[in-house]
């Protein structure tokens, strides 16, 4: 993994509270919205016709005018609130839907409406910078239309347009329910996409933790691994949720060969959440040996060092003796006082001082390492 | 956050204990309770009679007066056990409600009786004081008459009462039930508040755990967030439980038009149990990171004192050696003894002596350098 | 909280292990039983008799002759099993419950039989002298006889005698089963008193630590309290089932009347639970604390201590350097060795010396100042 | 406790693994099985014949004579195959069965084929040695006719042997499910006396804790009893499932009389789990007091020693600096220097430097008091 | 053990990630995948033909001619994307499920289609080299045939072979949803015999543990066994939950004699998962063990060098004080200074010094001995 990742902020752009009490329903632009980008797709089996609209009003008539086309509105951007509107009023959708689209922090759900279906997924990953990007995705089906919001401008369907292009598979032919699917499968991969980054990112951290170049940096790695791993869980949790609502409804616009595909995605879901829960495991495993080996590298110096001053300090003592200033000559009488520090005028006291201080010493090696004290623990 | 939290109590009312055993369904007005302010809103599409009223004949006058009208009766303040008395017999409300009105520490819970439903839910805000404040809403839903009861006079619901009074949207249409939604989502509304102000502090807090000034506070800061969570979490997890019963009874006063809404609430309650979900995550995390970093810059601190003990030990040592006292001569027969200390006596000895303590010196910093010991763990 | 709560043994009595394999249903008199000591009460709406009984034959008669009456019998002490057996034979009981009834640790629980129901509950409180007690409650009703057994001859119920007596109030209307509900929200209400305790000793606990004189009493005191709110909620946890139980049997002898009742009391076993998970919460934040603070002292006195003997190591080595023999004079020459110690024979050399111990220390204090090693962490 | 518990290992015998692969059904005796000692009882309310049988043929034969007795097979010994086989052709017993009664790591269950039932539980209990035994018992019930499968010769059921011989209780009329009951709770009352073993045990633990001869020891003991905890509860969990399968059951081998007592062993296994979940709350508890206890009685050392440095070291700085030799004359000149030194040359120099070092002394002592450095933490 | 385990990876071989959004059902061999290996089982009771083939064809044309016979088609390595499609084609699999055999992350599970079924298991084992293998096995059954993909050409079901050779038990008769049975078997055996082994790994540890090598290998290994527990324990959770929904489903492919066997596979795999459990709990005992017991020999180490260095420092400082310089004679008047260290100049001062100084030594040893500080924490 070439640049380590950034701090994540669990809550950079958070639920705007000035507005405690509004009447549910208000569509309220989040701030710092794109202004929408609108493409639109209209495709049958045998018939594709993608462009880019100026005006919401080209896509209404659009639809009005090919009747027996699957169409795929892609709003890109939510910065404009008219548009939003303009939008639920052509397709009388609920106010609460509306608001649910501009508010970006839905946690992924199905709801189902009378003719139509509202679903919310979250488009989390890297960005070149190695940021974390937790954006909001959501769709509307209703009769032979499916509308995607997305926050950003960027192209994350790329694949979709490519199969959508080729005209294979069942794409063209499965109507809006199947482009959901194949929308919400392809949020899915990208989550492996992460996911095999986080993994090589572990690996990384893991070689670093093994090696001798482990240092601070690997707590805060970590951390940022954690966090990561944190929003993608909180994310597919309910996505799980939401697919298997999607699985179980009666509600003629998921067809029953789209719930086929669907099981499949619910697969991946839990294969998600299982990497996840595999990818946590180790994340907490590799805090506590981290932990235990920088307290242990720590343990290490200090007994080194110890053992050290221990060594010096009775010969530091010896030497503080035969530094004491005992006369040898009673000053009154100027006798000799045999008693007091014979040793120094010995003629071979020093050399015999040094040898005991010697031995003092390599007594007390031979000791600490009897006892394994200088072994690594 | 301009200020920081205060210290908080979990338990500063506590349930009265005097009163073991008493008969269930009694009238207990907690101390300190607030005299009753009594306001009432009578409104239907066309019309809205908003005042304070003296007394709660007032009231029940109106109510039997406006029969087309929907009526919202707040009782802001609970000191006065006559008045609740006075409600429980004009509108024949179970005992156990009355007592449940002035117990101020119910769980969130929508209970059902005969002719009419019972809410409870937590207003929780910090005052400006920076202290948290848990108080009880309870509201009581009867025919077309919704009674609204807390325990500050302080106004909560402005924007309720901005949106009555606009006129616009179902507020004035959808009955008793629809207030009763409208009320409590602005409750889940300051939840968010709250949350955006802990997320804000939890920011700062991060903030200062990174940069240079990590002190003490830190840990009590944290714990102050920490025990905020634990009390939002506690008001809302039941209070989800609750908005789901109003979702799933079939009982009449809950029209399918505000379960719609209820269902947004809903959501809202999930994401508020998410955010703090997320949030005692960081708070534990930050917890931890604080421990280890404390742990840390002791452990670096007692790393470069002991190595600067350590490097002087062998020096002092050497001194030490050269400050004995053996003598040169003896002095029984004023004879040279030359293996006592030559050292001493040489014209250079000192310089020497010097020399090798500087040698010792570096020879240390270079060994505990190669060693890694003032590289940062 | 005047006295600090007692060392706590969570199992002061214990289930009789000699009797393996025995029979089920023998009546085993637990060791220390006291005396029964008979009470009963006969009541109606218009009619109260109450006084104690010498015998159960009394009792029985009793019953006979008021056909219209509620019977309450209590039986306070559990050391006559001849009067269990009386009473097992005269009501047709089970011995499987009569075996209950003496085996003293049973968890609350609601067992329907035939034409009679057996509940039990936890008795716990403080006595004076800060013990805690963990008493057996048990109740069986049978037509219009409640019977209860408690282990001790204390009042627990005077609340309930008052109220009996007063006249007032639905208890001489609802027969045995509301009464049996009365005396289980009687046993709730103490739970409320004995956690208010709880509370206030954690309140005690908690300014202590944030006080000046936090000391190992603290974690001993926070154990007791921990304890006593694991067998609170040993106790309550199976107390909401059973009221749940009660709450569902579509058993005749429990009327809807009193079902009602009950819920109030299940939402009060929700509340006891919900304050027992908030009190451990803090007990364990508590502990945490104390650790951290324990080892943050700890840490700061040995840093303190520390950094005054780095800060004299080198003065140290400095007068040890200047303590050397070196001699200025070849001894046999006689000549002046000007290379050796010139320091010593210059005219201010001391002062100079003291002056760089001065400096050198200075610069110490400064450095370590400037790194913030005596700020607190 | 007189013995302390032995070294518990969790696998002593495990799961014969050199068959990977091998035929379900096949009957693999356990390394070192006894040889089977076969005991028969064969009793009905009037009469009771009990024997060892040297031949399963012999049992047979008495099973075929006796058809309105109920018939108890004891099986003690798992070492021969033939006899299951034997046993298996008989009663028409499925294969798998008769592989699970010598498979002997099976967890508590109830199984129902056809006209028979089989039930597994685990006999725990310490060996004279305190070694902990988990053995396996296995039943078949068919018909009139019980049999009981045991790994060792040991008897576990005398109790029930007398009440047999007694004739007493319903254990003579009601049948071969009664007489699974009756062993089935003496197995549960053994889990009573282990139980009470083990508290005898923790509470020994925990005065050791709290007295003076704190010592390794106890974190060992702790683990011992902790996993002893593990085992019982790994037994009592499934044999909860067991007894609620059976009394849920509606096979008519297991007739409603029994299920009666079934709910009361119900209970027990529910008493044994909620001890072990206390005694495991404990045993974790004491290891955390013992861990800190061991942490502060260290760092209470630690920091009396260094104190003692500390005080010492400024003192050792005074005699150095009184050790040093700068010279009071100038050798060169024979001036004398009076910077130099002027302390060492005052008649009452040693007297004021002994006093110095004593106010030092002094003054770091109630220092350090002031600072409450010698308080207990 | 003979081998320690080798480092394990979570993520050796990683989902693919090139093709995000890529069609649903394509098959996507992954990299290093074996070229296949055809083997073919035709059985029925009387009859048994096994032999490779070179070609899916041939396959194909013994299908067509052996109606009567059960056909065990093993497809061992999964290199080959044509032979996939061939046999999608000719059994009209879903291309879905055609992905999910090459798709080797697949957790265990039973998907059930119109007229065929799917299985997925994982293959875990360990190498010679104390690799840990987690392949994946997938099994397709539809009408009398069951194909198996295995990833390596390893034979892993030997004793199946056996069986199928032996033609003894029902494997003969019993079609191909007994195979299936038979091989899960086999599969979680062999999970038995890995923890087997994983049991004896940790034996060793803890006997390492208690013995006197203990190091840090110790946690290396444990961290490894953890590793390997986690694994096994992922693959046997949703495994019990394939062989349940095997179980419970009415597919007429899975008849009810081979659901008989499936209840014993399912008692299997919940013995593996209580395994797994009691291996972990075992596991992370060992690690608390091993770091307290690091700490613990860590603080006797300092203890002991602290305890020699205290006892010093008086001794230094007492040869401190008689190695200071103050003058016995004023050098101005020649006039003795009595109180000048008058110790130095008595007859048995030097002799005295060295009593003090031992006598200072004997008193710290014997209070320290006192205070217990040289017993074993």
């Amino acid at each position: 993994m070439a640049r380590p990742i950034k701090r994540i902020r669990y809550n950079p752009r958070r639920h705007s509270v000035g507005n405690v009490g509004e009447s549910p329903g208000t569509i309220d632009i989040p701030a710092g919205a794109l202004k929408p980008l609108i493409t639109m797709a209209s495709y049958n089996e045998t018939d594709l016709i993608e462009d880019n609209k100026k005006d919401i009003q080209e896509v209404f008539d659009q639809i009005r005018k090919l009747k027996d086309h699957t169409h795929w509105i892609r709003i890109r951007g939510l910065g404009d609130a008219e548009l939003i509107k303009a939008i639920g009023a052509h397709f009388h959708i609920n106010s609460l839907v509306l608001e649910d689209i501009t508010n970006i922090h839905q946690r992924p759900k199905f709801d189902e409406y009378d003719n139509y279906v509202f679903l919310v997924s979250r488009l989390i990953h890297f960005t070149e910078e190695a940021e974390l990007i937790n954006n909001q995705f959501s769709a509307l089906i209703k009769g032979n239309v499916i509308l995607t919001f997305e926050e950003s401008h960027e192209e994350c369907f790329e694949a979709v347009n490519r199969r959508l292009a080729g005209g294979k598979g069942i794409i063209r032919k499965a109507g809006p329910a199947y482009m959901a699917y194949a929308l919400t499968d392809t949020i899915l991969d990208r989550y492996f996409v992460l996911l095999a980054r986080v993994g090589d990112a572990l690996d990384d951290v893991e070689d670093r933790l093994y090696g001798q170049d482990a240092n601070k940096d690997i707590m805060y790695q970590t951390q940022q691994l954690k966090r990561t791993l944190i929003i993608v869980q909180r994310a597919s949790w309910p996505e799980r949720d939401k697919i298997n609502d999607m699985i179980r409804t009666d509600n003629a616009l998921i067809s029953d060969e789209v719930k086929t595909y669907l099981k499949d995605a619910y697969d991946h879901c839990i294969q998600i959440m299982d990497l996840i829960e595999n990818y946590k495991e180790i994340t907490s495993n590799m805090l506590d040996i981290y932990l235990s080996m920088v307290s242990n590298r720590m343990n290490e110096i200090m007994k080194v060092l110890t053992i050290i001053s221990v060594i010096f300090i009775p010969l530091t003592f010896v030497a503080g003796i035969y530094g004491m200033n005992f006369s040898r000559v009673d000053p009154a009488t100027n006798k000799v006082m045999p008693a007091n520090m014979p040793e120094l005028y010995s003629p071979h006291g020093y050399v015999y001082a040094l040898a005991v201080m010697f031995l003092i010493a390599i007594f007390q090696v031979i000791f600490f390492w009897k006892k394994g004290w200088f072994s690594k623990l």
